[in-house]
């Protein structure tokens, strides 16, 4: 028990789990050459040797222990800040163990409905911490026809269902979407991807189980090739990590595992616990990402000679207000904490989801303006391979020289950067994921319009329009 | 000494200052029909007997004397939210005031060039608030040809300039466009225009004079009618300001008035001191105005039937988000204060720009989005007049009631809130000083420019391109 | 019968019309100050004693006589094209005249329900044509609670509808709402709001009656005031025009001015006749608007000195393109013309329907681009009294001078026109006009989904996607 | 001579070209598995035999020979929409022999400067022509510090220029940029990349060489992977093709090639040259792809069960909106085409960069909308190989069903078009070329601003502002 180590953690994948790729099946995915970028990123998580990292890394539990702070429960603004300097720090293996925090977000309305779910999460939550496994986000059902609800479906798989009840637990089947990492977790702790009315008690259901359970299948997908290099793919080299498509095929979680089997009325509880802290990350990264994209809107421009444009600096001026809204967005967030009834604080739940908004529904601009001043040379550029042929190399140091300050390699992996970022496949996958994670952009303002202060709004308006009569009277 | 009451503002306003208005000369502006709602918007910040609102608008000044608050140089966070309440609840008159704030700002640099200057504006400072005065921002030249400096326009007096010095003080010459309430104010507080270079000292002058002082005139410019009645003008009924176009034909200055005359490299310093503080004052309102906007649109949706379309909540989710980036970005601004070196705190000067440029660039599409939801009856409603006409109101009353709960009264005056704020004289004046005040859009940007953490943004960037080498090595 | 001239006009229209405007009835609107400017406006349509000005505002009927060309019913392209001419110059009641052509598109579609309404239309069309009549467009309903239908309402009059019926006629009860220039014409064209279902047969209700119509009451509403001069208003004193609030207090209609009375699967087909000329009618417009705010933009910035910067061209280049769109989807709409069964021609319906949505979705866009351009000055100017009062009259002249080349009245003017086109009442009924006029946002997607070209979309989509299989196997 | 079959095309590749690709000397590119996509895609257009494809791709010469239609000079509207036609259905490497139609243009311009400059234009067009060959467009040089000239760099070799110039010819040395399709084509049309000053004579060149004269080297870059296939890659399967780096080590010229050699005045006459047929491909590609969205964005939804929802419903409608301004603009260009001296057609310039940049401006809002509807399975869907996979297909078959109707393989297939064409590197490409084909965004504004009918747009705005008297005198 406790910490473990980047080659425990790689050992402890070798466990028998079942994964596909690209039409192979994969037995052991620690020696596999597609799994070796995904796994340095992850195990890298389990580096904090250094004291600074170690501050940074990880927390000293209630028992002394020393365990990731990923699993710090925030009880104050600084517990939250602590959290956020963690994950621009962390791969998104140790994001999406965040999971954790939507599950211990959750546990007193569960009680509530009954104490035996509740205890199970609550021992999940120490089992995972102490043994400093990670843990994947499973949510998203296939949906089939989404104008029909769950048990209307042709096929009544199609959303994550209890098939079986025994006195030792259920048997499960149905398949999960867009799960981040699947097969570089330890557990898949699965919720409803929404609430369930009366007659769906059957998809009213969440637990978490071992990766390596039979019946638990991994189809594994990926916007990058296996061979990345860090100078062609500056930031897919380490952000690498596949999505699953995973399967639970008549798949036994016994008693102790379950926390949801059948109780419609948590089913919409557990399925938005998840949301929260997805938009969160989304936010964290975010703000970084943008302030990226200025430097390196402005370290090419000033490389070619163009800083001095008044369309240049218009430009960089626009990513940097982007930058800045969302960076002044995520500060309020976490200064306005909320807190649950046992005293765990989150982020403002209003805050995180109009500035995930924004961030979403600008991003693709952001993207053009980056693109925009950096020309063609982003799609163009040769490769590393090219540049160290020692014929063609000659050409690229010669005419991609700019100034004679300015050193080509430095300016090539800027370019790199910003192809790799936005215009490849990783900045493919960006796109949607900025558009898609915690909902699509509709799904998003739908949360904006359940939890704003339309009443605070609607009386501002009325006693601006000079109406003095009680607003209940007024309207409504 | 000491504060004010509405009637004595009043009655000061009376002596012998030179306006005109529509062609006409008004001699005393206190009895005049045309001042009448700008008067009585710009009285209402000196009334403050009630407990509430003497917190809010007015506090204890080191000599232990109650002053208006518009006077209290913020020495600290709770200080500058405190000014941020009171600036929600004044008028355009006690706005342009906080030019006294700017003034005290460049105090210190002032000093470092001229002592006396210097305690010029310390004795102003105390001037203005033991009497409770008003003081307008002065700042913008009518500039002529903006291809050439202050001094190689065609007329040399198209800047502001010193025509003459005696050992009494300075004369001047010149106009000032855009001044805000300049007929109600008691103190023209000139700035210059920008930064003036070596062979424009002549140009560089800054100070204040009394608004009756000999050679100054007024001509004044609403966007108002006279007659404003609250029904039909929810909105410029309380906030009807006439803008000055000001002209300084040979006005003498004595010695103890002046902030600068010619010390060239001021000029720039005092020019941008204000800015910042009218860009916060546009960000106050904005937020404001923004939420004010998503309960408008609520409201009218509601009454209408139409609340529940997905259309309506996608737009109405738009517009919160407008808000909420404006309310998050204003928490930011003040919880990020900066300090002078005597002391002063002020606001995030980036957060603000930031805001600022969020705001003017948004503004437009706020209003599209409300008009959207609002339809054809902004601009077809017929007025108060007609409503209070016993036969067409009859119809009016029959014919614009939409549900049993809805008052016909209150849904036009939510109609016609939006048409004032939107769609009308005021709207438009909204439309242009959103993007105007405190600079246009590309000015904004160019400030952005200057003051974001670039240095931080190219580290991050060439450390995401894994380049090793220092900074300045690689580029610059 | 024959063309009228422009006095005819205007003594035909105290006729014993009941219109009531800010309060007050008025029963001769010729000799009314508040009708001095939109009858000036209306009766100019009815100049036309130049032979170039006869050529584009008139045409030979198929009897030989000349005619206002509103009433010619195009045959081919260049019938379109001359009809586009003559919308140019075109007051608002003559633009709403041209419901004539949405009544005379649906004679043959009515005809196969009823060919008495159909005889009635096509004589209803001679009537107004041989009388040279103006006509309005009367479609809105005010529609209470949108949330439920016509006859479902509390009150049953919240849609125009059938109250008895006689063997001479029926009599109606209703209003209608944003009737532009309701109070200007002759006759009022009564068309359903929308398509009506088979219990709401008393509202499927369309017929013409004279304006002076016993129980037809009519209150208007304007954006501007009654003094208008040309200097500070050189728009709105030729655009000025008010928008009625149109009563029907049981108003009898003879069977021969009965175009549909229940027959309930017309509805529909009524109330969308209209919507193409509308629309066509806002493209019209918005070509000559967006050509000239780029002239305006142009201008402006060229008396300031200022047409050389990057920011200023980059912003005029966003206003050349967006006229320039406008421009090449007008030109489309005309030449990819749609015919009707009985040969009528009308631009291609596809075209109108997105060009107007183009138009509206970015038109305050192209204001804030304006507005950005032009200054605080805009919304500051002094008036023409100011400039004519000799003291203050001076000073304008001097400061607002920028080049010797630069006539100080001409410039003013340019910024009057950009204040009353876009910040002013009249600019604020425009952004509401643009969005609203046929039509909002939503309701304009809405008809570009029925009517795009869908079965070629998705067959180009399957073939790419390398599907070979027949589409209608494929999805659907 | 004549035309070349497909066969005969891939043939003459093998000529002893020097080309490099990731890291490595390509001998010979018709052998290689990297070219193995770009050459089918490039033979393609060598294909038409179908007299459907004949009557598409080719036309008959003036001396009664059929040659490739890309060769066909337009002479009127008819020319110009065959040409459009061949454009939708041509590869890239027939797109860029576009380039011939640019120099052809320019022909008279240089006559009057060098007849025989002008004389080997024609020689060469015929030669390409008639040997059926294919030819690039190579413009872009490295430019070096941008803030500095041609002749003003650290090094000389930055723009490509005349090193020597002999009796029979001259040396060129440089190198040229982001030339599609460099090594599939067999002449290499340089041109200036820009105007040229009096001093810069060495840099006002342009000629052409066969590619595989000594000298020239080609470094290629490509965003495809070698193994494409038409599951996965259902785009950039048939549009692969490499963009080159094009290295010019001190090449001979001969005379009789040379269209430039230092006539300054006529550098930037053929740089513009390329642009318009550049753009105008650009928005016929634009025309295309933007209609395949909408059907793109349909069918998913259907199947999905979501085609009925507002937000799906209003965003398709965006997307219809985009594509149909573009078709329209398209169709505006080629009827409103122009005509050069000698009688060759083109289309309207201002349309061309009007509609290029209102794609280009507005191309990545369009993806969003496409994402946003998608949702997260374009990045996360398993591909072809573990749909082949028994095991693994048996769950996605299983799992990815959504309706009875709906063939999961064909649902892949879509979603897989959306990733190639905007989320994968294919689509990252796209987002690049569409704002920097033919310049980037400033550029094209830039263009806009000079070609536009400015002076009409004056004169309207003087007489709408009621000025009278004549235009240059007003202003300027």
């Amino acid at each position: 028990m406790g910490l473990k180590t980047p080659a425990e953690y790689i050992a402890s994948l070798n466990d028998g789990r079942v994964t596909y790729w690209d039409g192979e099946r994969i037995d052991n995915i620690t020696t596999h050459p597609k799994f070796r970028v995904p796994i340095a990123v992850a195990a890298r998580d389990y580096e904090h040797t250094s004291p600074e990292r170690a501050e940074v890394m990880t927390y000293k539990t209630e028992t002394g222990e020393r365990a990731h702070r990923v699993f710090q429960i925030p009880r104050n603004e600084d517990d939250l800040s602590k959290r956020v300097q963690m994950m621009h720090e962390m791969s998104i293996v140790g994001g999406v163990t965040g999971v954790m925090m939507a599950l211990m977000s959750v546990k007193d309305a569960v009680a509530e409905v009954s104490p035996r779910y509740a205890a199970n999460i609550e021992r999940m939550y120490h089992y995972v911490r102490d043994n400093d496994l990670r843990a994947a986000e499973v949510i998203t059902d296939p949906k089939g026809d989404r104008s029909r609800r769950a048990h209307e479906q042709d096929d009544p798989d199609l959303y994550v269902r209890i098939v079986k009840r025994t006195d030792e637990g259920i048997v499960v089947r149905g398949a999960k979407l867009h799960i981040s990492a699947a097969s570089l977790v330890h557990e898949l702790v699965v919720m409803p991807t929404k609430g369930m009315r009366q007659d769906e008690t059957d998809y009213a259901v969440s637990f978490s189980v071992p990766v390596n359970t039979p019946g638990v299948k991994i189809i594994n997908r990926s916007f990058a090739p296996a061979e990345l290099n860090e100078f062609d793919y500056p930031a897919s080299a380490h952000h690498s990590m596949p999505e699953g498509f995973v399967i639970f095929d008549d798949v036994f979680v016994p008693w102790d595992r379950v926390f949801l089997a059948g109780e419609v009325q948590l089913a919409s509880r557990l399925a938005q616990s998840l949301g929260l802290w997805e938009r969160t990350g989304g936010l964290v990264a975010a703000v970084g990402s943008s302030k990226l994209f200025v430097g390196l809107a402005q370290l090419i421009s000033e490389m070619q000679g163009k800083d001095r444009d008044a369309h240049v600096q218009g430009t960089i001026a626009e990513l940097i207000c982007y930058h800045e809204m969302l960076k002044m967005a995520l500060d309020y967030a976490l200064r306005h904490y909320e807190v649950t009834p046992s005293g765990m604080v989150h982020p403002n739940v209003l805050a995180v989801n109009a500035s995930k908004y924004y961030y979403a529904a600008n991003y693709h601009d952001s993207v053009k303006y980056l693109q925009d001043l950096c020309g063609g040379l982003v799609v163009t550029l040769p490769t590393e391979s090219d540049l160290r042929n020692e014929e063609s190399g000659r050409y690229i140091r010669k005419y991609l020289k700019t100034k004679s300050n300015v050193d080509v390699e430095t300016r090539m992996r800027l370019y790199n950067l910003v192809r790799d970022m936005t215009a490849d496949a990783y900045g493919g996958w960006h796109l949607v994921v900025a558009l898609q994670a915690g909902g699509g952009l509709s799904a998003q303002r739908t949360m904006m319009n359940r939890i704003f202060d339309m009443a605070g709004a609607r009386e501002m308006a009325l006693a601006a329009a000079g109406v003095t009569r009680p607003v209940a009277q007024a309207a409504e």
